[in-house]
């Protein structure tokens, strides 16, 4: 047991790290460094499981700083612990440009960073699917390889966001025994009390999701260490309320808003130190401070030693797929023979089916061969086609499942799936419908920062959806996700571009996907060859008869509708090709020449895409038809919908001569 | 009190108006409206105070379907109480084009629908809206003019979204005693039962947000009245969880997720009609239930009278404003003046400040012209400045003020926003950082699709807010907003063009927009003239010296860097123009040839955005240069960032030198 009085000293080098660094910033969050800076020394100091030897160790215990303003105190903490990158001179160079300390915390930016947290909620969210990824690791290579926690830091913010019920919601039905949130109560939002915009009673309010619950003096360390060895030993997932002030220490701002983001000031800053007896100049750690530190840095080395001792017992074979898929490294052969399968089974049958269905049967053939995939649905497991034949559902008691039944919670799940991603071992995909992408964009749009390989497959993608009419109808979907930077956007046209894309989308390490499938059934249009062409992005599927007067470009269930305007062109004598385009993102990134020779020469260009035009133009340039939507959908038949707003191979027809007219 | 025996028939005549409409159009959702048909018989023929007459009326009860999947559930009821356009024609249209019976409830489609709903939480928390519309209205006009409650039918769907808990905890903070959700508790969803996704007590969970709670069997009238009376009677809003089956009454399908969304086939019906003593053929209605709905149809006529002679009382001037708030229209002259003062004011002192400090200025002088104005910040008041002088909070006891705390809850914010609107007599609008309108994204779309007027002011515009880094700068969210239909995304550039925007938002009745502000200094680039230039769109700002070689086009924070490009170019005797766009969405709607006048004529077109590309090309053409960004964004002070990503004058100047070598 440490002493308090050593405890204080480590915590207070937190402290002062934290004001020192946004004092020479002149910009960040001192308070929750200030605030948390008892419960982190406890955590990293006494409980954790680490070695900053080897960040990376998969048996660390996980921390996420859900509240990643506050990331001054991971970045001291890193620094004390010796985690080598985290210098003195990189605390100097908070949010500068280029520093491994940016102004929140960048997972891959800074090792020693499990995930980028900023956004609110997210960081909950996602040590959610960590401590799933946890658990469902265990369960395939045993607790002698997998045993660790995942704990987290959260501030009253990340509680008020919806995403944080998805969360506690999903842990505490899945008794996600070894995660522990360590809510940062100090009562203060930036616009002043809480209380100003919320009365909850979080205890009552995770407690009514199973979760052990209790509050604590988050500045005692002896109470602080006691909750958390109580919280490892339950059964379910721990919430403990760690009542603190904000700004702890600082005179005449602690307990107010204004020590939240704003620097303390040169006066403040003395009589901080004053009052919490730090005599050290800034950015300088007295030595009984650092002395505990590098104590606490020793103590994850005979865990580490332990665990290499028990994997070096593993039988080779186990070993090796342990490590493969903690590599992230795909069992090529394996995948590249199911792959190759479907496409053949497509073509041997002529499937037609929507491409959801072509998701499911290649799903059915990858999850075999990839059988670190790890599926779901956001209960709409029977239309998403999701879930393969023989996936087991992951519950409460039993991890070896392979699919999530992730109710109602898209937000929650694609977070979830990003802490599944970044815990390593495991691929994870799961479905919704393309226009509830909308609910879960925050989380899609951090795991391409992260260049994280989740891969989300959006069904019913377009008006074809029909009758359930424009709440459910996506139209901006495709453009507002193709937005998103380092997003693969796929959208197939068959069976064969299906299995195609899903190979794209699993050989993707350090991207997310989205796979945009139809809920109607569409022709096989493809032969099998065994290129993947959809790696193209955009590829020639028919050629003119003849020197082609017009290109067609389409996507998704708009390629066969193009086939179709191409036999009545040239019909009419018009010789017209058709390329299709599942990726505007691996088209636009090809060299221009390549790009040039896709596009071709034809007079007359269209494009074809039962959405908005926004995001076309990069592709087939201004002054190309689009045959498209310009507004919402409508409640009808399929069909009528298609007709009634005018997306029909004579609606292409027509822009086809027209242009060519014009040309 | 109805008997049980009539009750029943009344609520079977909702069950097989739905199970028909359903198996006519094929498609659709008889799950629900079989399992709620006895809440909401009790609900509308006992409890809500609404005229069929007047579906109108503003002091009418609301009811909101969240689960908007069960919508014949309301369209039977529309035609049973005599909602003129519901007849039993459009009940046999159901879910075809055109017809009035969409697949999902659209308030813009059928009168006596108060809200789109479908995707889930939405309504929830869009009648939290409501029921604080009621509360402010009331506070404005008395209790006499304005003392309704608002019924929400929500389903486990609906309690799974985080949104829902968001809602939960702004309800039961605010005390929105007239606020009364009735949960179709009844444990299965798409996948199955709910216990394969969740486990959470939400009586507990509604408790721990302050709300009453009660559980009722779902289907027995003399429980749902006495739980619907108490639920009245508190000071809280009330949770009355309602013990359901599913697909209530059929043999084979009650109570399993089969019924939820498909038609039960003729076999099935027929089992049913058998099993409810229904001998009515399809689509008819019983005299006993028709006469039953005919008198619950008569009931509030008299309250809507005392209502009419208690207005009549109103002093004049107070019911025309009452009257005016309610129709939408705005105070035009104090408008109109108040925003002309703003303008003298940015010109007499040559304001040098951020577009969201503009935007305070503005809101200083018109939240005093247009008193019907609600404002608010997901918890960032200070940084979006979104609180006029003299903004007084609403609280739990006092709904006088005109500034909500909503928490740091931007999706349950912007979703009470709408439900602000749909009651009617405000005009809401708040604020968050630009990147978080991913997080209220699926309630402003469906703003978007409703037509409502609801402002989002969204700060921190830009990799302009600096060291906090890419998880908070927006650089795809430009386009992401622009994607949305019916979407007005504002970008102003001024303290001039912000004073403007707010004009034109304001003055779109019928649809919502996104104000896109900065956070640096930005310097006054307009001279203040009567007309509002940004009602064009887009306007040639400064004028080239000559025949102008070179177009610059920008928006926002970019406007000053092209006025800065311009002055270098034109030292280099190349004739520059340079002109603002405000709102692609007003300038795409101008006539071809007004557009073409201002693009001109300029061999060079340079456009200018701190942000990707996409969307620009609608503008300015495939053939224009580009400056702005083209992934994530970094840590630094902002001065840093726009050198590092290249959008400086100089950039642009390159751009447009190469321009016009190439053209």
């Amino acid at each position: 047991m440490m002493t308090r009085s050593l405890h204080a000293r480590m915590a207070n080098a937190i402290r002062f790290l934290a004001i020192d660094a946004v004092e020479a910033a002149n910009s960040g969050h001192p308070g929750l460094p200030m605030g948390a800076a008892d419960i982190a020394t406890v955590l990293f100091s006494q409980v954790m499981k680490f070695d900053p030897a080897d960040p990376k160790w998969p048996d660390r215990d996980r921390f996420v700083l859900s509240a990643g303003h506050g990331s001054m105190l991971l970045y001291a903490l890193l620094h004390l612990l010796g985690y080598e990158a985290v210098t003195i001179e990189e605390l100097k160079r908070f949010r500068q440009f280029g520093s491994l300390t940016p102004g929140h915390p960048e997972n891959f930016v800074t090792t020693g960073i499990e995930t980028t947290t900023g956004p609110l909620g997210q960081g909950l969210a996602t040590a959610v699917g960590m401590a799933m990824g946890e658990r469902l690791m265990a369960a395939r290579f045993g607790s002698g390889a997998v045993d660790h926690f995942t704990y987290v830091l959260a501030s009253d913010g990340d509680l008020m966001e919806g995403i944080s019920q998805e969360a506690v919601e999903l842990a505490g039905h899945l008794k996600l025994a070894k995660l522990i949130v360590m809510w940062d109560d100090n009562r203060i939002s930036i616009d002043g009390a809480t209380s100003l915009s919320g009365s909850t009673d979080q205890l009552a309010r995770f407690q009514a999701s199973g979760w052990d619950v209790v509050r604590i003096d988050g500045h005692d360390p002896d109470a602080i260490r006691a909750a958390l060895e109580a919280a490892r030993a339950t059964g379910t997932p721990s919430l403990i309320a760690c009542r603190t002030t904000i700004g702890f220490g600082s005179p005449a701002k602690a307990g107010s808003e204004k020590v939240h983001g704003a620097p303390l000031g040169a006066a403040e800053i003395a009589a901080t130190r004053a009052a919490l007896g730090w005599e050290a100049g800034a950015f300088e750690i007295p030595e009984d401070a650092a002395a505990g530190w590098n104590a606490a840095a020793q103590k994850g080395a005979a865990a580490r030693a332990a665990w290499i001792a028990r994997m070096a017992e593993m039988p080779a074979a186990e070993r090796d797929e342990f490590e493969r898929r903690l590599r992230g490294d795909l069992p090529a052969a394996a995948l590249a023979e199911a792959v190759a399968g479907v496409k053949a089974k497509a073509v041997a049958e002529r499937l037609v089916v929507a491409t959801r269905k072509s998701s499911e049967i290649t799903l059915d053939a990858i999850t075999k061969a990839v059988p670190e995939m790890i599926g779901g649905s956001a209960d709409l497991t029977g239309s998403n086609n999701t879930r393969a034949k023989g996936q087991k559902a992951v519950t409460p008691d039993d991890f070896s499942g392979t699919f999530v039944h992730w109710g109602v919670r898209e937000h929650g799940m694609a977070a979830a799936m990003n802490g599944l991603a970044l815990h390593g071992g495991l691929i994870p995909y799961s479905g919704t419908f393309l226009v509830f992408s909308d609910y879960s964009r925050p989380a899609i749009r951090l795991a391409s920062l992260m260049g994280e390989r989740v891969i989300h497959v959006l069904t019913h993608d377009s008006i074809g959806l029909g009758e359930d009419g424009p709440t459910h109808q996506p139209v901006e979907h495709l453009a507002a996700l193709r937005a998103i930077p380092n997003l693969l956007v796929l959208r197939p046209c068959d069976t064969i571009e299906t299995a195609e894309c899903w190979e794209i989308a699993l050989r993707a390490k350090d991207r997310p996907s989205a796979l945009i499938l139809s809920r109607q059934n569409l022709p096989l249009l493809r032969d099998a060859d065994a290129a993947n062409r959809c790696a193209e992005g955009a590829y020639e599927l028919r050629s003119a008869d003849g020197a082609a007067q017009v290109s067609l470009f389409a996507t998704g269930s708009e390629v066969a509708l193009a086939v179709e305007a191409q036999a009545l062109l040239e019909t009419q004598g018009v010789a017209t090709r058709v390329v299709s385009v599942p990726s505007f993102e691996l088209f636009l990134a090809r060299p221009p020449e390549e790009r040039a020779r896709v596009i071709g020469t034809a007079r007359a260009r269209v494009g074809i895409e039962a959405a908005i035009r926004m995001g076309w133009d990069a592709v087939i340039g201004s002054d190309a038809a689009f045959i498209g939507m310009t507004g919402f959908g409508a409640s009808a038949p399929a069909k009528e919908l298609f007709a009634h707003f005018g997306i029909t191979p004579q609606a292409v027809v027509e822009a086809a001569l027209s242009q060519l007219r014009q040309a």
